[in-house]
């Protein structure tokens, strides 16, 4: 048993078991206890009996209703003894879910430390090739059942400001369900129908994403016409919105992501 | 030599050669080259010996002139040749300098590739205890010699919206030059001075953040006043404006930014 009471959250990363850091997996050689969550995002190619003869130590798996249920109690009362490491897909704190648990330990005196691991944001950002500091504000399309119009008054304010939009897909991990680019656009078109406001129409230009840090991505950007009809493969998917575009990330659509060439008449 | 011709992106993480993933030290060991960057943003605690001792070859440092003069002759030459791998700090696109090379491996044929790591932004927020999607624009806070209201305004405007601005302070690695937190707030005191919006005065609650991804970062929320006179230490530090604050991000603040105890009723 370590001597120090702590808890590590580590980021996992975005696709299989070789997306943690190499301190990450330090830190799990050297726990008494590791623990892992796999429902706030989903690492397609992630396998757990791989992971755990990397660090030599079996995994507890810890669902939604241990950590938000019952506050979490069993990686609480594993920090209170040693050193537990908490393994989360991508960068631990982006899922905004676990931060109760950190302040939870903090009240019971328990060190908490985070090992950061690759954000799909920044994953599905670099790999489109649009400028990082030119996105507004975030926002998930949720499923057809919960249909909400947040997200497109989302992005039409940040296309207000001329801001890009990135959209992450609703996912359901317990129900293997995840929203997909072509449903995401008919959902919008459909409130477009609505409001009327010409935010998301046919003709406007929209990046989609699939499997962003995956060894094969898939990346198309186009008119919303054209990308309904794009078959872009295995979750996860999601979608951008470009605002006013820079020359040279017209520039990046083009090469990178296969828009037509008349995109880059768009760059400024 | 490896029989295909491609250029990999390798993220280094935020603080030392630790912070690479798997996949990342899997690619080094196995490139024909590999060739990394440390302008865009620092590696306080990188040792370029050691990682070359984990990867088991030589590193080729390129420096800017190399990258923007030059437009990476060197490593598009080595790709074109078998795998070049091109290791850079935090996730390879979100500094958006490279991109311009991405596409000009893309116009030679040369296949690309992106091995993602953990970056300041994603880390910045995640240590916050803020909600990610509840974050504006991020803006980056320039030198006094290069002084502008842009910072401000964007601030303004993200308030304006009940959004967080992520700031991050300007650094000229070659000159080891790092803005601080206090003299990022002296900046927009004297900019607040002038335009008289109320957007940063002495009471506004900010966050700052110094060493984030490292094993001993800081982390502070308070009023402006107090703030400019908390010692954060060593760079690299950044700046966070909170707009409307969630119950729960109120809490945060209080139990793991130290924020004073009446911010909690800032919270809704």
């Amino acid at each position: 048993m370590s001597a120090l009471k702590e808890l590590v959250f580590v980021g996992l990363g975005l696709h299989d078991e070789k997306g943690i850091s190499l301190q990450g997996l330090e830190e799990s050689r050297t726990a008494d206890q590791v623990f892992i969550e796999l429902y706030t995002s989903i690492l397609p190619c992630f396998s757990m009996q791989r992971f755990e003869a990397f660090i030599n130590k079996q995994i507890h798996v810890v669902s939604r209703h241990d950590l938000e249920e019952e506050c979490g109690r069993v990686l609480l009362k594993a920090a209170e003894k040693g050193k537990a490491v908490f393994l989360v897909p991508g960068d631990p704190f982006i899922a905004t879910t676990h931060v109760a648990l950190r302040i939870a330990a903090k009240k019971r005196g328990v060190k908490t430390r985070i090992v950061h691991g690759a954000s799909v944001m920044s994953a599905i950002i670099g790999l489109s090739g649009l400028h990082n500091y030119k996105f507004g504000k975030t926002v998930t399309i949720p499923f057809p059942e919960n249909l909400s119009e947040t997200p497109y008054n989302v992005i039409a304010q940040n296309k207000k400001l001329g801001l890009h939009t990135l959209c992450l897909l609703d996912i359901k991990t317990d129900e293997k369900r995840f929203l997909s680019i072509s449903e995401a656009l008919m959902l919008l078109l459909k409130i477009e129908q609505k409001r009327k406001q010409g935010v998301i129409t046919q003709d406007t230009i929209a990046v989609g994403v699939a499997r962003a840090g995956s060894g094969a991505p898939a990346l198309k950007a186009d008119f919303v016409k054209d990308i309904v009809e794009f078959n872009f493969g295995d979750p996860p998917q999601s979608l951008i919105f470009p605002g006013d575009l820079h020359f040279m990330e017209a520039e990046a659509l083009v090469a990178l992501a296969g828009a037509p060439k008349r995109v880059k008449r768009l760059g400024k």
